[in-house]
Protein backbone atom coordinates (compact mmCIF):
# COMPACT_ATOMS: atom_id res chain seq x y z
CA UNK A 1 0.00 0.00 0.00
CA UNK A 2 1.35 4.01 -1.28
CA UNK A 3 1.45 5.81 2.01
CA UNK A 4 -1.15 7.76 2.15
CA UNK A 5 -1.62 11.52 0.93
CA UNK A 6 -2.27 12.82 4.29
CA UNK A 7 0.93 10.78 5.54
CA UNK A 8 2.89 12.85 2.75
CA UNK A 9 1.23 16.21 3.50
CA UNK A 10 1.91 15.90 7.16
CA UNK A 11 5.41 14.63 6.62
CA UNK A 12 6.10 17.77 4.00
CA UNK A 13 4.29 20.13 6.44
CA UNK A 14 6.35 19.24 9.29
CA UNK A 15 9.37 20.02 7.14
CA UNK A 16 8.66 23.23 5.35
CA UNK A 17 5.68 24.66 6.60
CA UNK A 18 2.26 25.44 5.66
CA UNK A 19 2.31 27.46 2.72
CA UNK A 20 0.26 26.64 -0.67
CA UNK A 21 1.58 28.69 -3.41
CA UNK A 22 -1.39 29.70 -5.07
CA UNK A 23 -1.47 30.18 -8.92
CA UNK A 24 -3.98 31.38 -10.57
CA UNK A 25 -2.63 33.32 -13.64
CA UNK A 26 -5.70 35.07 -14.30
CA UNK A 27 -5.94 37.82 -17.21
CA UNK A 28 -5.39 40.72 -14.25
CA UNK A 29 -2.04 39.20 -13.00
CA UNK A 30 -0.74 38.86 -16.69
CA UNK A 31 -1.37 42.40 -17.61
CA UNK A 32 0.69 43.44 -13.86
CA UNK A 33 3.46 41.32 -14.86
CA UNK A 34 3.49 42.43 -18.30
CA UNK A 35 2.69 39.18 -20.01
CA UNK A 36 0.23 38.13 -22.62
CA UNK A 37 -2.16 36.22 -21.54
CA UNK A 38 -2.22 33.60 -23.37
CA UNK A 39 -0.51 29.96 -23.05
CA UNK A 40 3.18 31.41 -22.80
CA UNK A 41 2.17 33.70 -20.66
CA UNK A 42 0.31 31.63 -18.27
CA UNK A 43 3.53 29.15 -18.33
CA UNK A 44 5.69 32.59 -17.84
CA UNK A 45 3.81 33.38 -14.37
CA UNK A 46 3.09 30.06 -13.35
CA UNK A 47 6.99 28.68 -13.77
CA UNK A 48 8.21 31.75 -12.34
CA UNK A 49 5.87 31.91 -9.09
CA UNK A 50 6.97 27.90 -9.05
CA UNK A 51 10.74 28.18 -9.04
CA UNK A 52 10.41 32.07 -6.92
CA UNK A 53 7.68 30.82 -4.23
CA UNK A 54 7.90 26.95 -4.56
CA UNK A 55 11.13 26.26 -1.91
CA UNK A 56 9.02 28.16 1.39
CA UNK A 57 6.15 26.10 0.37
CA UNK A 58 4.38 22.62 1.34
CA UNK A 59 2.37 23.09 -2.29
CA UNK A 60 1.43 24.61 -4.80
CA UNK A 61 -1.93 24.75 -5.89
CA UNK A 62 -3.16 25.75 -9.65
CA UNK A 63 -6.30 27.34 -10.83
CA UNK A 64 -7.36 25.25 -13.34
CA UNK A 65 -10.20 27.47 -14.74
CA UNK A 66 -7.33 30.00 -16.49
CA UNK A 67 -5.67 27.18 -18.01
CA UNK A 68 -8.95 25.88 -19.26
CA UNK A 69 -9.93 29.42 -20.37
CA UNK A 70 -7.58 28.87 -23.00
CA UNK A 71 -8.95 25.18 -24.51
CA UNK A 72 -6.47 22.53 -25.76
CA UNK A 73 -3.56 25.60 -25.50
CA UNK A 74 -4.38 25.86 -22.30
CA UNK A 75 -4.47 22.60 -21.25
CA UNK A 76 -1.14 21.67 -22.95
CA UNK A 77 0.34 24.73 -20.70
CA UNK A 78 -0.36 23.11 -17.54
CA UNK A 79 0.57 20.08 -18.66
CA UNK A 80 4.35 21.62 -19.51
CA UNK A 81 3.87 23.70 -15.61
CA UNK A 82 2.84 20.15 -14.50
CA UNK A 83 5.68 18.34 -15.74
CA UNK A 84 8.19 21.05 -13.89
CA UNK A 85 6.45 20.78 -10.48
CA UNK A 86 6.93 17.03 -10.16
CA UNK A 87 10.46 17.58 -10.73
CA UNK A 88 10.55 19.28 -7.35
CA UNK A 89 9.58 18.25 -3.86
CA UNK A 90 6.23 20.41 -3.83
CA UNK A 91 2.80 18.60 -3.67
CA UNK A 92 0.55 19.68 -6.63
CA UNK A 93 -2.86 20.53 -5.82
CA UNK A 94 -5.21 21.43 -9.11
CA UNK A 95 -7.88 23.41 -8.02
CA UNK A 96 -10.37 22.60 -10.38
CA UNK A 97 -13.59 21.64 -8.04
CA UNK A 98 -14.47 19.16 -10.47
CA UNK A 99 -17.82 16.99 -9.30
CA UNK A 100 -19.74 14.75 -11.26
CA UNK A 101 -21.92 10.97 -10.86
CA UNK A 102 -20.81 8.03 -12.02
CA UNK A 103 -18.60 6.85 -14.92
CA UNK A 104 -18.46 10.88 -15.35
CA UNK A 105 -16.14 10.81 -12.28
CA UNK A 106 -14.35 8.08 -13.31
CA UNK A 107 -13.52 10.19 -16.34
CA UNK A 108 -12.11 12.97 -14.14
CA UNK A 109 -10.07 10.55 -12.35
CA UNK A 110 -8.36 9.13 -15.05
CA UNK A 111 -7.66 13.08 -15.98
CA UNK A 112 -6.59 14.61 -12.22
CA UNK A 113 -5.08 11.11 -10.76
CA UNK A 114 -4.39 8.26 -12.95
CA UNK A 115 -0.59 8.31 -13.02
CA UNK A 116 0.12 7.52 -16.49
CA UNK A 117 -2.22 10.97 -17.35
CA UNK A 118 -0.52 14.22 -18.39
CA UNK A 119 -2.71 15.99 -15.74
CA UNK A 120 -2.02 13.99 -12.64
CA UNK A 121 -1.35 15.49 -9.72
CA UNK A 122 -1.09 14.58 -5.80
CA UNK A 123 -4.71 16.13 -5.36
CA UNK A 124 -7.76 17.53 -6.61
CA UNK A 125 -10.12 19.74 -5.11
CA UNK A 126 -14.15 18.78 -5.48
CA UNK A 127 -17.65 20.24 -5.53
CA UNK A 128 -20.09 18.30 -3.56
CA UNK A 129 -23.75 19.60 -4.98
CA UNK A 130 -24.61 15.81 -6.29
CA UNK A 131 -23.38 13.93 -2.99
CA UNK A 132 -20.15 13.50 -1.18
CA UNK A 133 -21.37 9.98 -1.83
CA UNK A 134 -21.00 10.42 -5.57
CA UNK A 135 -17.50 11.17 -5.47
CA UNK A 136 -16.51 7.70 -4.45
CA UNK A 137 -15.10 6.68 -7.70
CA UNK A 138 -12.44 9.96 -7.51
CA UNK A 139 -11.30 8.82 -3.54
CA UNK A 140 -11.23 5.52 -4.30
CA UNK A 141 -8.75 6.11 -7.18
CA UNK A 142 -6.79 8.88 -5.10
CA UNK A 143 -6.16 6.09 -2.38
CA UNK A 144 -5.01 3.54 -4.68
CA UNK A 145 -2.20 5.89 -5.53
CA UNK A 146 -1.42 8.20 -2.13
CA UNK A 147 -2.67 10.47 -3.94
CA UNK A 148 -5.93 12.59 -2.72
CA UNK A 149 -8.88 14.77 -2.68
CA UNK A 150 -10.07 17.61 -1.44
CA UNK A 151 -13.78 18.00 -0.86
CA UNK A 152 -15.42 21.81 -0.39
CA UNK A 153 -16.78 21.87 3.30
CA UNK A 154 -17.20 25.97 4.14
CA UNK A 155 -15.47 28.39 1.39
CA UNK A 156 -14.23 31.61 1.97
CA UNK A 157 -16.46 33.43 -0.67
CA UNK A 158 -19.82 35.20 1.14
CA UNK A 159 -22.25 33.84 -1.61
CA UNK A 160 -21.34 30.20 0.12
CA UNK A 161 -22.92 30.73 3.09
CA UNK A 162 -26.57 30.26 2.56
CA UNK A 163 -26.40 27.01 0.65
CA UNK A 164 -23.41 25.40 2.78
CA UNK A 165 -25.28 26.57 6.10
CA UNK A 166 -28.48 24.91 5.30
CA UNK A 167 -29.59 22.22 7.39
CA UNK A 168 -30.03 18.15 7.13
CA UNK A 169 -33.06 16.75 9.08
CA UNK A 170 -30.45 15.70 12.49
CA UNK A 171 -29.73 19.61 12.48
CA UNK A 172 -26.20 19.42 10.65
CA UNK A 173 -25.21 21.91 8.38
CA UNK A 174 -24.51 20.99 4.68
CA UNK A 175 -20.70 22.14 5.51
CA UNK A 176 -20.47 20.09 8.45
CA UNK A 177 -22.60 17.01 6.85
CA UNK A 178 -19.27 17.26 3.88
CA UNK A 179 -17.10 16.87 6.65
CA UNK A 180 -18.73 13.90 8.48
CA UNK A 181 -18.75 12.32 5.32
CA UNK A 182 -15.05 12.69 4.66
CA UNK A 183 -14.07 11.84 7.73
CA UNK A 184 -16.06 8.09 7.47
CA UNK A 185 -13.89 7.82 3.93
CA UNK A 186 -10.91 8.00 5.95
CA UNK A 187 -12.10 5.83 8.91
CA UNK A 188 -12.62 3.13 5.95
CA UNK A 189 -10.58 1.69 3.25
CA UNK A 190 -9.25 4.94 1.73
CA UNK A 191 -7.90 6.31 4.89
CA UNK A 192 -6.07 9.72 4.67
CA UNK A 193 -7.01 9.82 0.82
CA UNK A 194 -9.68 12.64 1.45
CA UNK A 195 -9.10 16.43 2.93
CA UNK A 196 -11.96 19.31 3.12
CA UNK A 197 -11.52 22.64 1.93
CA UNK A 198 -12.48 25.21 4.89
CA UNK A 199 -12.01 29.08 3.72
CA UNK A 200 -10.49 31.33 6.19
CA UNK A 201 -12.96 33.94 6.20
CA UNK A 202 -16.21 31.79 7.82
CA UNK A 203 -17.00 33.08 10.65
CA UNK A 204 -16.73 30.37 12.69
CA UNK A 205 -14.25 27.40 13.23
CA UNK A 206 -14.88 23.73 11.93
CA UNK A 207 -14.91 21.29 13.89
CA UNK A 208 -12.05 19.33 12.44
CA UNK A 209 -11.21 16.67 15.68
CA UNK A 210 -10.42 12.87 14.04
CA UNK A 211 -10.83 14.12 10.56
CA UNK A 212 -7.91 11.95 9.22
CA UNK A 213 -7.39 13.95 6.88
CA UNK A 214 -5.69 17.25 5.06
CA UNK A 215 -7.47 20.73 5.70
CA UNK A 216 -6.82 23.10 2.79
CA UNK A 217 -7.55 26.99 3.77
CA UNK A 218 -8.16 29.67 1.09
CA UNK A 219 -9.13 32.97 1.79
CA UNK A 220 -6.07 34.60 3.68
CA UNK A 221 -4.49 37.43 1.92
CA UNK A 222 -6.07 39.25 -1.10
CA UNK A 223 -9.66 37.58 0.48
CA UNK A 224 -9.23 39.34 3.59
CA UNK A 225 -8.29 36.64 5.70
CA UNK A 226 -5.25 36.65 8.35
CA UNK A 227 -2.77 33.37 9.54
CA UNK A 228 -4.56 34.12 12.71
CA UNK A 229 -8.05 33.53 10.76
CA UNK A 230 -6.47 30.10 9.38
CA UNK A 231 -5.86 28.79 12.64
CA UNK A 232 -8.93 29.90 14.43
CA UNK A 233 -11.10 27.93 12.00
CA UNK A 234 -8.95 25.20 12.00
CA UNK A 235 -7.99 25.00 15.42
CA UNK A 236 -9.62 21.36 16.42
CA UNK A 237 -7.64 20.05 13.29
CA UNK A 238 -5.00 17.66 14.02
CA UNK A 239 -1.12 19.12 14.06
CA UNK A 240 0.49 19.75 10.47
CA UNK A 241 -2.74 18.66 8.61
CA UNK A 242 -3.39 21.98 7.41
CA UNK A 243 -1.94 23.61 4.69
CA UNK A 244 -3.03 27.51 3.90
CA UNK A 245 -3.06 29.12 0.06
CA UNK A 246 -1.73 32.16 -0.44
CA UNK A 247 -2.33 33.77 -4.11
CA UNK A 248 -2.68 36.98 -5.01
CA UNK A 249 -0.76 38.48 -2.06
CA UNK A 250 1.99 36.61 -4.40
CA UNK A 251 1.47 37.31 -7.80
CA UNK A 252 -0.03 40.66 -6.62
CA UNK A 253 3.76 41.70 -6.50
CA UNK A 254 4.38 41.27 -10.35
CA UNK A 255 7.48 39.21 -11.78
CA UNK A 256 10.18 40.12 -9.73
CA UNK A 257 11.69 36.52 -8.58
CA UNK A 258 13.55 38.07 -5.27
CA UNK A 259 10.84 40.23 -4.36
CA UNK A 260 8.36 36.95 -5.05
CA UNK A 261 10.39 34.56 -3.11
CA UNK A 262 11.12 36.96 0.26
CA UNK A 263 6.83 37.09 0.20
CA UNK A 264 6.50 33.96 0.19
CA UNK A 265 9.13 33.60 2.95
CA UNK A 266 7.42 36.17 4.78
CA UNK A 267 4.05 34.21 4.37
CA UNK A 268 5.55 30.71 5.45
CA UNK A 269 7.37 32.16 8.45
CA UNK A 270 3.92 33.92 9.89
CA UNK A 271 2.26 30.84 8.52
CA UNK A 272 4.77 28.05 10.60
CA UNK A 273 4.60 30.82 13.85
CA UNK A 274 0.68 31.04 13.92
CA UNK A 275 -0.63 27.27 12.94
CA UNK A 276 2.32 25.57 15.40
CA UNK B 1 -29.47 42.98 -27.94
CA UNK B 2 -29.19 39.09 -28.70
CA UNK B 3 -32.25 36.36 -28.57
CA UNK B 4 -31.64 34.88 -25.41
CA UNK B 5 -30.78 31.87 -24.65
CA UNK B 6 -34.29 30.69 -23.74
CA UNK B 7 -35.59 31.89 -27.09
CA UNK B 8 -33.29 29.99 -28.87
CA UNK B 9 -34.39 27.03 -27.15
CA UNK B 10 -37.89 26.90 -27.31
CA UNK B 11 -37.85 28.21 -30.85
CA UNK B 12 -35.44 24.98 -31.74
CA UNK B 13 -37.90 22.72 -29.50
CA UNK B 14 -41.41 23.74 -30.91
CA UNK B 15 -39.53 22.91 -34.68
CA UNK B 16 -37.74 19.88 -33.49
CA UNK B 17 -39.06 18.40 -30.13
CA UNK B 18 -37.10 18.24 -26.80
CA UNK B 19 -34.64 15.22 -27.35
CA UNK B 20 -30.80 16.53 -26.55
CA UNK B 21 -28.47 13.72 -27.44
CA UNK B 22 -26.27 12.83 -24.83
CA UNK B 23 -22.40 12.53 -25.77
CA UNK B 24 -20.80 10.24 -23.06
CA UNK B 25 -17.76 8.61 -25.00
CA UNK B 26 -16.31 6.73 -21.92
CA UNK B 27 -13.89 4.04 -22.05
CA UNK B 28 -17.34 1.37 -21.68
CA UNK B 29 -18.84 3.28 -25.07
CA UNK B 30 -15.20 2.64 -27.17
CA UNK B 31 -15.03 -0.58 -25.70
CA UNK B 32 -18.48 -1.37 -27.71
CA UNK B 33 -18.09 0.16 -30.42
CA UNK B 34 -14.39 -1.50 -30.94
CA UNK B 35 -12.73 2.05 -31.03
CA UNK B 36 -9.67 3.28 -29.22
CA UNK B 37 -10.46 5.27 -26.14
CA UNK B 38 -8.09 7.48 -27.21
CA UNK B 39 -9.11 11.22 -28.68
CA UNK B 40 -9.37 9.77 -32.58
CA UNK B 41 -11.86 7.54 -30.57
CA UNK B 42 -13.71 10.08 -29.30
CA UNK B 43 -14.05 11.94 -32.19
CA UNK B 44 -15.47 9.09 -34.11
CA UNK B 45 -17.99 8.09 -31.40
CA UNK B 46 -19.00 12.12 -30.99
CA UNK B 47 -19.19 12.69 -34.65
CA UNK B 48 -21.08 9.59 -35.46
CA UNK B 49 -23.72 10.11 -32.67
CA UNK B 50 -24.04 13.81 -33.99
CA UNK B 51 -24.50 13.15 -37.71
CA UNK B 52 -26.88 10.35 -37.02
CA UNK B 53 -28.72 11.53 -33.89
CA UNK B 54 -28.50 15.34 -34.54
CA UNK B 55 -31.59 15.61 -36.94
CA UNK B 56 -34.16 14.47 -34.11
CA UNK B 57 -32.62 16.13 -31.74
CA UNK B 58 -33.49 20.16 -30.34
CA UNK B 59 -29.24 19.90 -29.36
CA UNK B 60 -26.36 18.02 -28.14
CA UNK B 61 -24.81 18.03 -24.79
CA UNK B 62 -21.16 16.83 -24.12
CA UNK B 63 -20.26 15.27 -21.39
CA UNK B 64 -16.56 16.70 -20.45
CA UNK B 65 -15.29 14.35 -18.24
CA UNK B 66 -14.41 11.90 -20.87
CA UNK B 67 -12.26 14.65 -22.96
CA UNK B 68 -10.56 15.89 -19.52
CA UNK B 69 -9.98 12.53 -19.20
CA UNK B 70 -7.12 12.92 -22.53
CA UNK B 71 -5.58 16.13 -20.71
CA UNK B 72 -4.81 18.75 -24.10
CA UNK B 73 -5.32 15.90 -26.66
CA UNK B 74 -8.48 15.36 -25.26
CA UNK B 75 -10.27 19.21 -25.32
CA UNK B 76 -8.18 19.14 -29.21
CA UNK B 77 -10.83 16.43 -30.14
CA UNK B 78 -13.61 18.47 -27.91
CA UNK B 79 -12.58 21.21 -30.06
CA UNK B 80 -12.64 19.50 -33.32
CA UNK B 81 -16.43 18.10 -32.34
CA UNK B 82 -17.06 21.66 -31.39
CA UNK B 83 -16.43 22.85 -34.71
CA UNK B 84 -18.74 20.38 -36.67
CA UNK B 85 -21.34 20.87 -34.12
CA UNK B 86 -21.45 24.50 -34.96
CA UNK B 87 -22.28 23.62 -38.58
CA UNK B 88 -25.45 22.59 -37.84
CA UNK B 89 -28.54 23.86 -36.44
CA UNK B 90 -27.88 22.11 -33.12
CA UNK B 91 -27.97 24.14 -29.81
CA UNK B 92 -24.52 22.70 -28.02
CA UNK B 93 -24.21 22.01 -24.69
CA UNK B 94 -20.99 21.59 -22.39
CA UNK B 95 -21.79 19.76 -19.00
CA UNK B 96 -19.23 20.62 -17.39
CA UNK B 97 -20.72 21.15 -14.20
CA UNK B 98 -17.99 23.93 -13.49
CA UNK B 99 -18.63 26.49 -10.23
CA UNK B 100 -16.00 28.06 -8.45
CA UNK B 101 -15.33 32.43 -7.24
CA UNK B 102 -14.83 35.52 -8.32
CA UNK B 103 -12.34 35.66 -11.11
CA UNK B 104 -11.85 31.69 -11.55
CA UNK B 105 -15.56 31.89 -12.82
CA UNK B 106 -14.62 34.66 -15.19
CA UNK B 107 -12.34 32.19 -16.29
CA UNK B 108 -14.78 29.44 -16.78
CA UNK B 109 -16.76 32.30 -18.56
CA UNK B 110 -14.31 32.66 -21.37
CA UNK B 111 -14.00 29.19 -21.96
CA UNK B 112 -17.06 28.29 -22.92
CA UNK B 113 -19.20 31.44 -23.05
CA UNK B 114 -17.25 33.99 -25.30
CA UNK B 115 -17.61 34.05 -28.72
CA UNK B 116 -13.37 33.39 -29.74
CA UNK B 117 -12.93 30.65 -27.40
CA UNK B 118 -12.18 27.22 -29.03
CA UNK B 119 -14.60 25.85 -26.81
CA UNK B 120 -17.52 28.24 -27.31
CA UNK B 121 -21.26 26.75 -26.51
CA UNK B 122 -24.57 27.91 -26.52
CA UNK B 123 -24.57 26.78 -22.84
CA UNK B 124 -22.75 25.01 -20.52
CA UNK B 125 -23.71 23.89 -16.84
CA UNK B 126 -22.86 24.87 -13.75
CA UNK B 127 -22.49 23.46 -10.28
CA UNK B 128 -23.69 25.81 -7.02
CA UNK B 129 -21.95 24.78 -3.75
CA UNK B 130 -20.50 27.84 -3.77
CA UNK B 131 -23.32 29.44 -3.61
CA UNK B 132 -25.92 30.30 -6.83
CA UNK B 133 -24.60 34.50 -6.54
CA UNK B 134 -20.85 33.22 -7.01
CA UNK B 135 -21.77 32.15 -10.22
CA UNK B 136 -22.74 35.68 -11.85
CA UNK B 137 -19.74 35.76 -13.67
CA UNK B 138 -21.05 32.81 -15.70
CA UNK B 139 -24.74 34.06 -16.28
CA UNK B 140 -23.75 37.31 -16.91
CA UNK B 141 -21.37 36.97 -20.06
CA UNK B 142 -23.79 33.81 -21.18
CA UNK B 143 -27.07 36.84 -21.30
CA UNK B 144 -24.42 39.32 -22.86
CA UNK B 145 -24.42 36.71 -26.28
CA UNK B 146 -27.78 34.87 -26.58
CA UNK B 147 -26.65 31.98 -24.37
CA UNK B 148 -27.24 30.24 -21.40
CA UNK B 149 -26.11 28.48 -18.08
CA UNK B 150 -27.94 25.19 -16.36
CA UNK B 151 -27.65 25.33 -12.84
CA UNK B 152 -27.72 22.11 -10.93
CA UNK B 153 -31.22 22.18 -8.62
CA UNK B 154 -32.25 18.36 -8.49
CA UNK B 155 -30.23 15.58 -10.06
CA UNK B 156 -30.71 12.46 -10.99
CA UNK B 157 -28.45 10.61 -8.74
CA UNK B 158 -29.43 8.70 -5.36
CA UNK B 159 -26.64 10.20 -3.27
CA UNK B 160 -27.58 14.12 -4.77
CA UNK B 161 -30.91 13.89 -2.51
CA UNK B 162 -29.49 14.15 0.79
CA UNK B 163 -27.63 17.65 0.68
CA UNK B 164 -29.97 19.48 -2.16
CA UNK B 165 -33.12 18.26 0.35
CA UNK B 166 -31.14 20.21 3.66
CA UNK B 167 -33.34 22.89 4.39
CA UNK B 168 -32.66 26.80 4.37
CA UNK B 169 -34.06 28.86 7.01
CA UNK B 170 -37.30 29.81 5.81
CA UNK B 171 -38.01 26.11 4.85
CA UNK B 172 -36.98 25.75 1.44
CA UNK B 173 -34.38 22.94 0.38
CA UNK B 174 -31.40 23.53 -1.00
CA UNK B 175 -32.75 22.32 -4.41
CA UNK B 176 -35.82 24.89 -4.10
CA UNK B 177 -33.20 27.49 -3.45
CA UNK B 178 -30.95 27.03 -6.43
CA UNK B 179 -34.79 27.10 -8.87
CA UNK B 180 -35.40 30.18 -6.91
CA UNK B 181 -32.54 32.30 -7.55
CA UNK B 182 -32.24 31.40 -11.39
CA UNK B 183 -35.66 32.76 -11.32
CA UNK B 184 -34.61 35.77 -9.72
CA UNK B 185 -31.96 35.98 -12.50
CA UNK B 186 -34.39 35.60 -15.21
CA UNK B 187 -36.46 38.46 -14.10
CA UNK B 188 -33.72 41.05 -14.52
CA UNK B 189 -30.80 42.05 -16.73
CA UNK B 190 -30.17 38.43 -17.61
CA UNK B 191 -33.54 37.49 -18.54
CA UNK B 192 -33.36 33.80 -20.42
CA UNK B 193 -29.94 33.05 -19.76
CA UNK B 194 -30.06 30.81 -16.67
CA UNK B 195 -32.31 27.33 -16.86
CA UNK B 196 -31.41 24.42 -14.50
CA UNK B 197 -31.09 21.04 -14.46
CA UNK B 198 -33.95 18.82 -12.71
CA UNK B 199 -33.13 14.85 -12.90
CA UNK B 200 -36.25 12.61 -14.62
CA UNK B 201 -35.69 10.23 -11.38
CA UNK B 202 -36.21 12.76 -8.57
CA UNK B 203 -39.37 11.47 -6.33
CA UNK B 204 -41.20 14.79 -6.83
CA UNK B 205 -42.00 17.27 -9.21
CA UNK B 206 -40.28 20.59 -8.89
CA UNK B 207 -41.96 24.21 -9.03
CA UNK B 208 -40.78 25.81 -12.34
CA UNK B 209 -43.41 27.96 -12.72
CA UNK B 210 -42.61 31.26 -13.95
CA UNK B 211 -38.78 30.44 -14.89
CA UNK B 212 -38.27 32.08 -17.12
CA UNK B 213 -35.66 29.66 -18.32
CA UNK B 214 -34.65 26.40 -19.84
CA UNK B 215 -34.80 23.08 -17.91
CA UNK B 216 -32.36 20.19 -18.84
CA UNK B 217 -33.75 17.06 -17.57
CA UNK B 218 -31.09 13.76 -17.78
CA UNK B 219 -31.71 10.51 -16.10
CA UNK B 220 -33.93 9.03 -19.22
CA UNK B 221 -33.02 5.89 -20.63
CA UNK B 222 -30.10 4.02 -18.32
CA UNK B 223 -30.39 5.80 -15.30
CA UNK B 224 -33.99 4.18 -15.11
CA UNK B 225 -36.76 7.10 -16.02
CA UNK B 226 -39.11 7.17 -18.86
CA UNK B 227 -40.70 10.49 -20.59
CA UNK B 228 -43.87 9.88 -18.43
CA UNK B 229 -41.09 10.55 -15.43
CA UNK B 230 -39.25 13.68 -17.62
CA UNK B 231 -42.74 15.00 -18.05
CA UNK B 232 -44.12 14.57 -14.07
CA UNK B 233 -41.37 16.01 -12.89
CA UNK B 234 -41.34 18.95 -15.27
CA UNK B 235 -45.03 19.55 -15.07
CA UNK B 236 -45.16 23.01 -13.64
CA UNK B 237 -42.67 24.10 -16.11
CA UNK B 238 -43.62 26.66 -19.58
CA UNK B 239 -44.35 24.75 -22.81
CA UNK B 240 -41.54 24.22 -24.68
CA UNK B 241 -39.10 24.99 -22.10
CA UNK B 242 -38.10 21.32 -21.18
CA UNK B 243 -35.48 19.76 -23.00
CA UNK B 244 -34.51 15.98 -21.95
CA UNK B 245 -31.14 14.24 -22.65
CA UNK B 246 -30.75 10.46 -23.49
CA UNK B 247 -27.23 9.24 -23.67
CA UNK B 248 -26.22 5.65 -23.06
CA UNK B 249 -29.55 4.55 -24.32
CA UNK B 250 -28.57 5.57 -27.59
CA UNK B 251 -24.97 5.09 -27.31
CA UNK B 252 -25.24 1.63 -25.71
CA UNK B 253 -26.53 0.83 -29.27
CA UNK B 254 -23.13 0.62 -31.00
CA UNK B 255 -21.79 2.48 -33.52
CA UNK B 256 -24.51 1.51 -36.78
CA UNK B 257 -25.62 4.86 -37.69
CA UNK B 258 -28.94 3.79 -38.88
CA UNK B 259 -29.90 1.74 -35.36
CA UNK B 260 -28.97 5.24 -33.66
CA UNK B 261 -31.02 7.27 -36.27
CA UNK B 262 -33.97 4.87 -35.59
CA UNK B 263 -33.25 5.38 -31.67
CA UNK B 264 -32.92 9.13 -31.76
CA UNK B 265 -36.24 9.13 -33.53
CA UNK B 266 -37.63 6.94 -31.73
CA UNK B 267 -36.91 9.09 -28.32
CA UNK B 268 -37.94 12.34 -30.23
CA UNK B 269 -41.40 10.90 -31.64
CA UNK B 270 -41.75 9.09 -27.48
CA UNK B 271 -40.70 12.94 -25.78
CA UNK B 272 -42.95 14.75 -28.61
CA UNK B 273 -45.74 13.18 -27.91
CA UNK B 274 -45.33 12.77 -23.71
CA UNK B 275 -44.31 16.48 -23.53
CA UNK B 276 -46.48 18.30 -25.17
Amino acid sequence: MAESFYERLRRRVATSGPLVVGIDPSPAVARAWGVASDAAGLRTIAQTLLSACGPFAAAIKLQVAFFERLGARGYAALESVLEDARETDLLVIADAKRGDIGTSNEGYAEAWLAGDSPLVVDAVTLSPYLGVGALTPLVERAAQAGRGVFVLARTSNPEGERLQGARMPEGVTVGEDVVSQVRAWNGGPWAGAAGVVVGATVPEGVALADLGGAVLVPGVGAQGASAADARRVTASAASHAVVVSVSRALSDLGPQPRRLAAAAQHWRDELMRTLA
